[in-house]
């Protein structure tokens, strides 16, 4: 039987768990949830998300939601794999992977989702970009990236030296803002933050999920 | 060498952080840091946290911020005193940890904070609450706490049948909406949730952190 994904591969969230799935060498199924037909609001997925989000995680009689927990969850289970993306039994180095994550969901992701949404989700639906929210959340992304070229310049990897989960969850929206936006320079004028980017976008699991994401 | 924690017990992040010092019996020091002076700003604590804002950690030479992060380090170094909070070695137990974390600072906070900020924090710098949010707050933790009443009527807590983490981060905005503001009917109108609150409340750590924090 093997883990059953129901969301949507160019959805954030979505591309998390697949990246974690493909980082571990897991078998998987997506099943795709539309949610142009509102397909997230169904009695039926909603006894999988009370919150009528996607992603939802089937694993035999297990089901689980929230991207953050269902990826713990896959790193967990596939341990084993060679992969110890979360460092757990070690206090000092788990704990580092937890401020990794922390970071990213609320100082990275709030700074970075702005822009990729006024970007790329407004046009798509036929809207004009708000271009005081992009420099905002340019203004803020710059602050934060400011914080992660000091961090990357003492340690290869957010969490230390390893590429663990902290890196990892940063993956969706980066690749977005990257290949969606006119605002990669946020990344690539900073040596290091754009060094760590790079090194990411060339792993194997990365490159899959992005062939499936847009833009 | 006791751990020090950098912050002000009157702030919910820094409360999370205390009711788990109290909850595992760790010897602590809370080293003030005044926001209203602008401490949270200085070279000396940017050094701590790069971002501003509290709380911080220093266990020797160990050093650490964001709440949720600080707070899942003390439940591991801790975990032999008797209490296993975070659920880690059991995979789809400690899962369902992360599940209630991930919703609790998604979907429970966004919806409860503004509430307690309105009745509580505008008030006191002399400033009139504006009820649209209130209202608008309401309505979203109303729809946020139907599903807690469903998954309630069903475990004892959040992540099952023990008190974990995921019960515990609720603790510091759910005091000061009950404490605080007019709508302490969110929690008391559904049963489910009322009596997971009144067992919580009762906890001698959480007796004793909610008598350093205001209202």
């Amino acid at each position: 039987m093997v883990v059953k994904i129901y969301g949507h591969p160019t959805y954030t969230s979505t591309a998390r768990v697949l990246v974690c799935l493909e980082e571990v060498g897991a078998e998987y199924e997506v099943v795709t949830v539309d949610l142009t037909k509102g397909e997230h609001k169904t009695p039926a997925y909603l006894a999988r998300n009370p919150f009528g989000v996607i992603p939802a995680l089937e694993d035999g009689e297990f089901k689980l939601f929230e991207s953050r927990a269902i990826s713990k969850y896959i790193l967990r289970k596939y341990k084993g794999s060679g992969s110890d993306l979360l460092q757990e039994g070690k206090i000092e180095e788990s704990s580092m992977v937890d401020l990794g994550v922390e970071i990213e969901a609320h100082h990275y992701n709030p700074a970075i989702s702005p822009i990729v949404y006024q970007c790329l989700v407004v046009p798509a639906r036929g809207g004009t970009p708000d271009q005081k929210i992009i420099d905002a959340s340019v203004e803020a992304a710059s602050k934060v990236l400011d914080v992660y070229e000091a961090r990357l310049s003492t340690s290869k990897y957010l969490a230390g030296d390893s590429f663990t989960f902290a890196d990892l969850s940063h993956f969706p929206y980066t690749h977005y803002l990257m290949a969606g936006t006119p605002y990669a320079s946020l990344i690539t004028s900073r040596p290091h933050v754009k060094a760590w980017w790079e090194d990411m976008a060339a792993r194997p699991a990365f490159v899959k999920v992005a062939a499936a994401m847009r833009a």
